[in-house]
């Protein structure tokens, strides 16, 4: 039956994994290296025996270096995993930063793109944008780590019916702002009349018994808030043109919109991107800004990462990898036993390696997405204050897709705002103007929205992932036919070098996709590590 | 057109009312009562002149004295607004803490039911229930209250996908927990394909044009997520049986119900009511217990609060009132030019009082809802780990009606879970069981969903609002025909008592009532007292 719960990548299922592939011996050595053993959490759960603690130190002698190409989250969380186990782990970051794209641009915040342009954000103290990543799903593995590692999560507002939509050229409703809730509620009431009447006229018969037509006919009247003669003629769902107050204020319910009106809008076909999985409420976010993640990350790992670090060649060896990397205008050199490359794909196929052809090919045929973000700081809430809008979204047809309202710092002075998070050519077009061309439209476009834009306008700081150096893009791109003729090329090791990141998983886009990818990696390097020093034959 | 904006009884609408009533002078005395002049937020969009500091103080030097019973919101709201316009206020409240129904108990908390049974919380320190109110929609004006008292917010987490139905005695789905998002997934997906079907069998043709019934087709599509003959079979919108991962793991759809099972089950009709007006999300609560409010009117109101004084008669006297209460076993008397009344009509209509017989026949024959919470402490979060559930609720056909997980403390150790929280008869029952069996009945029908309830059990709070003493009830429970025969008489002032509270509203049950109604009442009184000093004349 579908009713089992869903199931997540947990630590435990981790573990079960490992134990697949690997043998009880692998699965100990997992274990341990992921601090596993005697997490009360956890342990009840678990389906075999933990072996006494002097055998496990076997698994954590082997002493292995790895190389870590990265040190955005999945770099990080492979150190950080394999550490654990006793693995002598490096990261080289080309930045002087972690976090990769997980990036939270605060006052302060400088970035040069790869044309040269250099910003520099001007956000208040307490202000930030998340311009990575910004938004987590209750069943991610990000959460599991947020837990682990200390991070304090706060809701992140991904639907809010106050928000509005707004879409220009599509009929009686063009360039108007209406709340979600108005749009949500006729269409629902006009397709439950719809239906309803479909019903009565046994339009239904042949799929249906007279019970189900019944049951669904009076589900209908509820969910649609149909009339005595099933009829949608509007409902207080929809919200109030005159709110109800004390006294003798009982409120005013507005006349809904025909649903023509709503058709020729398209704003009805706005409603199923909140459906999606990873979409659904609640979400989170870390509180403070997302790079409370690989700051947290970075704690673990004192000493062992290399900053500044460009990686220029990627190379196996006999018994292991070299990677060399410019320091600085120095040219250096590391060894090490295997290696974990996080690198983007749209960065890593320029760099000179030890690749297979097939690894070569499907590098240079798959596509990273292109996306855009800005954030606009604003002197007052005016959203908050006169729209009632605290958190959440509003949804154009603009080329600004959409503007995101702060979760975070309600009912304060100011604010920043997103005023565009944008993809595809959109984002490409507007993070091709100058920096200063971007705000100018980014205020003209929200303006049509809200007033209040221009006489409330601070400053602004926007990103074009296409063109954020070591990035050069937001995230992979797969189609159909990619997943099928390149990305099992990605998922086998080149010699002793695995690839770890979002790219590597079906949860692209995600920070969860880069956690999964480097639990795998880290198992398999776990596991071939202990086949080759013989480790398992010992303990087993 | 319906677009317009929604309308809140912001301060500025407060103000136009009191001018509609009062004349400019009423207004420009409310406006400084209310603490408005030279507050920048809403100055600019004031549609008259300030007139000049110095007229203003003669408003203020009416020095009335209004006497106010009660020191939940309506009675501090009250007495926070009349005290800005330098009124004369003394507040009478029974209990010895503010707030009334808006109560957040937390370990350590007393209370003793009117049958005389004692409860002590035992939460750990950190931990609490709103036993009250327990979720601000942004349009209230509470939101504005928590603005200008410097209360933080943070969102509550009123929907939640990932929460559970779970639906006994229904068919097939009964005794099972199923996630909100596979019935929702399920439900829209097949009245898609219903309604498309209709529709392609010209069922609908008389009602919408041929381009309509095409945009109608393809939203339908999308939004049920069926395949390309038109038919729902499943979608990721449900969730997985397996989580996408990292690797070659793309995730496994899970198998939809059927409809008929899902009629039955009668879960879809749970859909509706997060469509209220005052349900959608985004919501919200105040950090650390919902008595940041109270507390926070009450640091405005120093020396102006007497408590454990228990109003015994309510008596009007040639020029004002006389208010007869017992205090610590002494009977004491206080006068005042005005009375606010913010009793419970439950508890107020057993006070003797120089009530009109119209005024004394509304009170007893309106009636209170009944409702109940428990608050139960666990000592691990395992609807976080295991359930994936972050806040939210589950809801079922049970008499403990819904679970509410907590909206903070995410990721901790542990936390407390509202096991009930419902009304009418269930309410009743449960509510007049023993505290102990209370807490039984809780764990054993929670334990059918959680397994984990028994093991992780270590304490519980109570609440039956009709055993809790000065509420005797939850709130007030209008029928259609009380608000037309009985609540205009309540809202037509006795004298110089004025009555207020969320029975003095169309938002009973709510906070924002209360407010409402204090701003009522205080107009009112302010623009009678202008009236009737003469500074009416002297300023106009």
């Amino acid at each position: 039956m579908a009713g089992k719960l869903d199931k997540v990548m947990t630590r435990r299922d981790f573990l079960n994994q490992v134990g697949k592939v690997g043998g009880a011996v692998a699965v100990y050595g997992a274990m341990d290296s992921l601090g596993l053993l005697g997490n009360s959490m956890f342990a009840s759960a678990s389906s075999f025996n933990a072996p006494k603690k002097s055998e496990l130190a076997l698994a954590n002698k082997v002493g292995k270096k790895v190389i870590i190409l990265g040190a955005g989250i999945a770099g990080m969380a492979s150190a950080y995993e394999l550490s654990k186990a006793g693995y002598d782990c490096h990261i080289l970051e080309a930045r002087e930063r972690t976090g990769g794209r997980n990036w939270t641009v605060r006052g302060g915040t400088e970035e040069t793109e790869i044309n040269g342009v250099k910003q520099t954000a001007k956000f208040d103290n307490g202000q930030y944008m998340n311009a990575g990543p910004a938004r987590i799903p209750q069943h991610h593995v990000t959460i599991d780590y947020c837990r682990e590692l200390g991070v304090e999560l706060e809701a992140f507002t991904n639907i809010n019916e106050a928000g509005y939509y707004f879409h220009e050229n599509v009929g009686p409703l063009s360039n108007t702002k209406i709340r979600k809730r108005e749009i949500k509620a006729d269409t629902r009431g006009y397709v439950a009349e719809l239906l309803t009447k479909a019903a009565n006229q046994s339009a239904l018969d042949e799929n249906m018994t007279a019970q189900d037509i019944e049951r669904l006919t009076a589900f209908l009247t509820r969910d649609g808030s149909l009339n005595s003669n099933k009829k949608y003629t509007g409902t207080s769902y929809r919200g109030y043109t005159e709110l109800p107050g004390a006294g003798l204020k009982p409120g005013t319910i507005g006349q809904p919109y025909t649903f023509s009106q709503i058709l020729e809008s398209g704003m009805m076909n706005n409603f199923s991107s909140e459906y999606s999985f990873d979409q659904q409420m609640m979400m989170f976010q870390p509180v403070g800004g997302m790079d409370s993640i690989p700051k947290a990350l970075e704690a673990k790992l004192p000493g062992k990462i290399t900053f500044s670090a460009e990686v220029q060649e990627i190379r196996q060896t006999a018994e292991g990898v070299r990677i060399v990397y410019n320091f600085k205008g120095q040219v250096k050199e590391m060894t090490g036993d295997y290696c974990i490359c996080t690198i983007p794909l749209s960065v890593l196929k320029k760099i000179p390696a030890d690749f297979s052809p097939e690894m070569i090919n499907a590098m240079k045929n798959i596509n990273y997405a292109t996306t855009g973000k800005i954030g606009i700081q604003f002197k007052s809430r005016f959203w908050e204050t006169e729209d009632r809008i605290l958190g959440g979204m509003t949804t154009t047809n603009m080329d600004i897709n959409q503007i995101w309202y702060p979760s975070y710092g309600y009912l304060s002075q100011k604010g920043v705002v997103i005023g565009y998070y944008n993809f595809g050519q959109a984002s490409v077009d507007i993070g091709n103007l100058s920096i200063a061309d971007r705000q100018k439209h980014a205020l003209a476009q929200g303006a049509k929205i809200h007033k209040q834009y221009l006489s409330e306008f601070e400053n602004s700081f926007s990103v074009a992932w296409h063109k954020i150096k070591y990035n050069e893009g937001g995230w992979v791109s797969y189609s159909a036919s990619d997943r099928q003729n390149y990305y099992p090329i990605l998922n086998q090791p080149q010699g002793r070098i695995y690839l770890a990141g979002e790219h590597l998983s079906y949860l692209t886009a995600w920070m969860a996709g880069a956690f999964e990818s480097a639990r795998v990696a880290v198992s398999q390097i776990h596991e071939r590590t202990l086949k080759e020093s013989g480790t398992a034959a010992k303990v087993s």
